[in-house]
């Protein structure tokens, strides 16, 4: 099996929103598609690891949200590499109740969804959830997955379903918080003291240089 | 509900692949995603009303092949808008076995799959297949659905999870098999007679103007 198949699969970048308790919850979500438009019906896959797995599961309800190219990189930081369980996310992110889901401010557009049906694998859940609400937000275009990689330099989370141990490195500083690699022009080193990870707001303290 | 963020979402441009009773079939699905790496899980989300459906559930088995831009436009008309039960896809389409599934060439690579479990919808199966084998056969970019529209001004089938009626219509030439719309720099009236639909490959009789 050539594993570089699996970089050729489309996704797009979504947030995915759930409640814990009363408090709000969520992570990134790349695996997530329209099942059918009748009644409106929405799949996303969450990794067991994932604290929001647990919530969507406990609560029956999720909320998707896209993300576009021009977002804050700080909700794909926030979200995608802490966990829910330990982090308060929505504590330094403004957000609404959208269709009765937690929904941050900045995101494109979202689905809230009642989960009718879940399928389980040794990793991940697959929540089917028939959409409740949704409504585009902002302007913008949706960022896809490839886009967050290649121009945005993201690296994966090691809880998602499109992780592979076998990622490619580089000479490169990387923060040791969310993976991301940086190449810019100024060389690292001359960057100002307080400069942050533009993905997860890390200080420069927290990145290391590659081997 | 706002219909429209369900643009939003982010897909590929997938082929389908099964067998009937030793007979090659499939389909176009744009709702694919891996749900997993341990073991490689991949889902995909077909509609009743595609003969590869019943194929896939008989079977137990499937293939997903990645379409890149640059590929034969003609495989998505041939694929997307007739149907295995009475067309035999694979006769005008060069294509071999691989991992036991057919895959026309041309692909930017493929999956082949076992049924590992199911999810049914009004409308769809969501099935998910542990992947027993995949390749990469081409270099490309992988088509995403958002190019499939904007570039190659493809238009959704009936079948598709994606499909909302109320698409737009415009004041242009629609192939009526596959629902291409002409709008390019030469007048359509000016092509010449042996000109065919590059999606589908119909002739230029099989198009009439949008109201």
């Amino acid at each position: 099996m050539n594993k570089k198949a699996f970089y050729d699969l489309s996704y797009g970048v979504y947030l995915c929103t759930s409640w814990d308790e009363g408090r709000p919850v969520g992570c990134v979500a790349n695996s997530a598609m329209q099942i059918t438009s009748a009644p409106a019906t929405i799949a996303v896959s969450l990794n067991h690891g994932n604290y929001t797995n647990k919530c969507v599961a406990d609560t029956g309800y999720f909320a998707v949200c896209v993300l576009a190219e021009d977002c804050d990189p700080q909700l794909i930081g926030r979200f995608g590499f802490y966990s829910s369980k330990e982090t308060d996310k929505f504590g330094a992110t403004p957000w609404k109740v959208r269709g009765k889901l937690p929904v941050p401010d900045g995101v494109k557009c979202f689905f809230s969804c009642k989960v009718v049906d879940k399928m389980e694998t040794a990793t991940h859940t697959v929540f089917l959830g028939e959409v409740l609400d949704a409504d585009v937000l902002s302007d913008g275009t949706p960022m896809t997955y490839a886009y967050y990689h290649k121009v945005l330099k993201g690296r994966t989370a090691v809880n998602a379903p499109t992780y592979q141990a076998e990622e490619r490195t580089e000479g490169r500083y990387v923060c040791k918080v969310c993976g991301y690699v940086y190449d810019g022009d100024v060389p690292f080193e001359q960057l100002p003291d307080d400069w942050v990870c533009p993905v997860c707001g890390a200080p420069k303290s927290q990145f290391i240089k590659q081997a």
